[in-house]
């Protein structure tokens, strides 16, 4: 079974790219303890000021789906709702066929 | 200095994304040897049967910038261009602001 690869972008209301991704960094820390999570880590964009980007690695998209459920992360993406600029684009799913590091 | 994320996609030639993808994956062996090389996965989308997607995280853009001058990059790079249908798309950088996995 392959693991599974999820790039998310978020787009924040404008002056709060930052705190979002506080929000964010904050989740990561309790979603990275959720089963089968490799990679949750935070990102911008160097010409963009609004969004922020979360990659993310799991052993198979059943785990992440499971993360949702952890305790804490739904106050968090409450947390992040109001400082979003519209609702969150689909991310863009990949299945990894092999690589180095995780 | 925080990490460096490059989020890569090469499209193949009708029925080369296989070969293309076993190129990409005998090359993350070489590339996860380079200096400040956290990262290095080659990944497919499902609905997307010619792109490959390579998602790497470095120490830095200068990191990633010299593993092309590693022993056997160059070959391997040189082994997929007949593969590919078109010059490779710029890839997206990212800045890692935080979270977990590398």
């Amino acid at each position: 079974m392959s693991n599974y690869l999820l790039n998310g972008k978020l787009t924040a209301k404008q002056g709060q790219q930052g705190e979002l991704a506080k929000i964010l960094i904050e989740a990561s820390r309790i979603v990275s303890t959720a089963k089968g999570c490799r990679l949750y880590v935070i990102g911008r964009a160097p010409d963009d000021r609004c969004s922020v980007y979360i990659t993310e690695i799991w052993d198979s998209k059943e785990d992440h789906d499971q993360s949702l459920k952890v305790e804490g992360v739904r106050e968090l993406i409450a947390k992040a709702m109001p400082l979003l600029d519209g609702p969150p684009a689909k991310g863009q799913e990949l299945e990894i066929l092999g690589g180095a590091g995780i």
